[in-house]
C-alpha cells in the first residue's frame, strides 16, 4: 500500500495528547505528503504541538478542519460531544470524521447526535503507554498494534475501506468489529485491568499498618507492575467508565465472582483449586508472546544491570 | 565489602529454580572464592544445574551440606519441612540456616521444628521474573532490589550480621523486620497483586462472548501487563497463599471494599469519586522510579519498533 497515494491528503487531528501526537508523528514518518492540521483546547498544548512540529497547529477547531478530507478526533471520549458541536457549523463536504475513543457505542452515538450528516467511522487503535500529553506520543505506537473500527451496519465499505488503509499505513492491523461487540471486548482486556489496577494502588496506598514507602520499596514483588497503568491519564480514564457503564460492570461482577472462588480455596486451604487456575494462566501469556503482543523478554525486557 | 573475607566460605543452595540458581551465578560473580554446593529433589534439575556449572552439584542434600558455612533453602515454602527434615540428622555444627521464602512466619516456624537446634536467620530476597528453572536465573537479579531478613527478637546479632552482608555481596539492599509485620507487607506489594493476576486472567479466559483469541489479539489495552506475573511457577504460589492466609486475607478484604467502592461510582455515575483516586495513584508510581525500584521508561521499556 504504501507506494500508492494516501487515503486521505488532508488529516485535521482534534486533541494532541499521547494518542493525537502519536498519530501526527506516525503519519508524517508513514505519509510524508499528507497535510496534518491539528487543534486542542489547552492554549499549553497547542504551543507545545507548534514546538515539536506535529502539523500546522490552529487556534480554531473550523480552522483547524477547513480543508480536511479526515478529521480525527483524540479526546477524552468524554470531550466528545463538546469536541463535535465545535466543528458542527464548519464541516467540509465529504470528510470522514472519525476518533480513537476506547468506548465505541457511547463514543459513536455522541458524535451521531452532534453530527448527524457526517460520514462517521468510528475507530480505537488498542494502544498507549502510561503517559499523557504531546510529548509522550512517538511515530511507533501503533507498529503491530490492532485497530478496530466499529462502523454501523451497512455503511459504505469504500469510506471503512480508507480508514482501514489509513490505520494500516501507520503500522497497525485493523479489524471491523460491531461497536457493542467491542466495548465487551474492551471492558475484559483494557477497562477492567486499569480498574483493578487503580483499585489495588489504592488500597496499598490507604492499608494502615504498612506505610507508603514499604509499599514503595518493596514494590519489586508484583505490585509495580499495576502501577504503570495506574499512572494513566486520570480524565481518560474517568470517561471510559462512565460511556462503558454496562460492560464494565458485568465483567466486573464476573471478576468478583472468580476472586471469591480464591479467597475460599485460601481459606480453607484447597491447593488444588488454587494451583488448577495457576498453572492455566500461564498459556494465555505464551499465547500473547506468540502473536507479538508483548515482549517476550522476562520481566518485560526490564533492565538488571 | 567486597575485599575482605566473605562471610562464608562455602554455602549449600537446596533447590536449584529461579532464585537458587540466581543465587548460585551472584556468588559465582561476586564471591568468586565461595565453593557453592548444591541440591535439587528433582534429577532433571540437577542434571542441568551441572550442564550449567551452577556449582558442585550432589545427589543427596546431605552430601550437599557437607562442610557448608550456610545452608540456603530455595524451595517453595510449601516443601521446606520436607526439605530441613531430610537435612535433620547431617545438620552441620555452627552452620547457619537461612531460606529465600515469600512468607515468613510459616517458614520459621516449619525450619525451627524440623531443625530444633540450628541457628536460623529466615530471608526473603524481595526479586524474581515470571520464568522458573535453572535456566532462568542470572547474577544481577538481586541487584537493588530489598533483601528482607526476619531474625527472631534476641537473636545473635553477629548471624544476622553475615547473612545481611552476604546479601548486599549479592548487590541486594537488606532490611531487618518483624516476620509478622513482614507477611502484611508482602501481601499487599507481591502477594495480592499476584493472586489479583491470576484471577483476571481467569475471569478473561472463561467469559461467553469474548473468545480466548479475542483476549489475546487486544491485550496490548493493559490486559497483557497482568499476563507476567499470572505466568509465575504454580506451586509456589499455590504454597505462598497456603502459609500466608490471616494477611492475604486481610488484605483482600481491603481490596474488595475499595473496588465494591468504584464500581458503585461507575453505576452511579460518579466521575468525581473515580477521578479523585486515579488522579492520586499517580504519585505511587512515579516514587516507585525515583527511587529505582522499577524501569523509568514509559511501557516498562518494551520494544516498539
Amino acid at each position: 500500500v504504501a507506494d500508492s497515494d494516501p487515503p486521505f491528503a488532508s488529516v485535521a487531528i482534534i486533541g494532541v495528547g499521547l494518542i493525537g501526537s502519536s498519530v501526527a508523528r506516525a503519519i508524517r514518518e508513514h505519509m510524508p505528503k499528507v497535510r496534518i492540521t491539528a487543534y486542542d483546547s489547552s492554549d499549553t498544548v497547542r504551543a507545545r504541538a507548534r514546538e515539536l512540529e506535529l502539523g500546522e497547529i490552529f487556534d480554531t477547531p473550523c480552522e483547524a478542519i477547513a480543508g480536511a478530507e479526515m478529521i480525527l478526533f483524540c479526546v477524552p471520549v468524554g470531550a466528545m460531544t463538546e469536541a463535535a458541536l465545535a466543528i458542527a457549523d464548519c464541516l467540509p463536504k465529504k470528510v470522514i470524521v472519525s476518533d480513537v475513543g476506547s468506548s465505541k457505542v457511547a463514543v459513536a452515538k455522541a458524535l451521531r447526535e452532534a453530527l448527524p450528516d457526517a460520514t462517521i467511522v468510528p475507530a480505537h487503535p488498542v494502544a498507549g503507554t502510561e503517559n499523557s500529553g504531546p510529548d509522550a506520543g512517538f511515530a511507533t505506537l501503533f507498529h503491530g498494534r490492532w485497530c478496530i473500527l466499529t462502523p454501523r451496519e451497512g455503511y459504505a465499505k469504500a469510506n471503512v475501506a480508507r480508514v482501514s488503509d489509513f490505520w494500516e499505513r501507520l503500522g497497525a492491523k485493523v479489524e471491523i468489529m460491531d461497536a457493542l461487540h467491542h466495548d465487551l471486548v474492551l471492558a475484559v482486556t483494557s477497562h477492567i485491568p486499569h480498574l483493578i489496577a487503580y483499585t489495588i494502588v489504592g488500597t496499598a496506598s490507604d492499608l494502615e499498618g504498612v506505610t507508603q514507602g514499604e509499599v514503595i520499596k518493596y514494590s519489586a514483588g508484583g505490585f509495580r507492575d499495576f502501577t504503570r497503568i495506574a499512572a494513566s491519564d486520570p480524565t481518560m480514564w474517568r470517561d471510559v467508565f462512565l460511556n462503558n457503564r454496562e460492560a464494565v460492570l458485568d465483567v466486573l461482577q464476573r471478576f468478583t465472582e472468580d476472586l471469591a472462588l480464591l479467597q475460599r480455596a485460601i481459606r480453607w486451604g484447597d491447593g488444588d483449586t488454587l494451583f488448577e487456575l495457576f498453572a492455566r494462566t500461564r498459556a494465555v501469556r505464551r499465547s500473547i508472546i506468540e502473536q507479538g503482543q508483548d515482549d517476550a523478554r522476562p520481566d518485560f525486557g526490564r533492565v538488571h544491570e
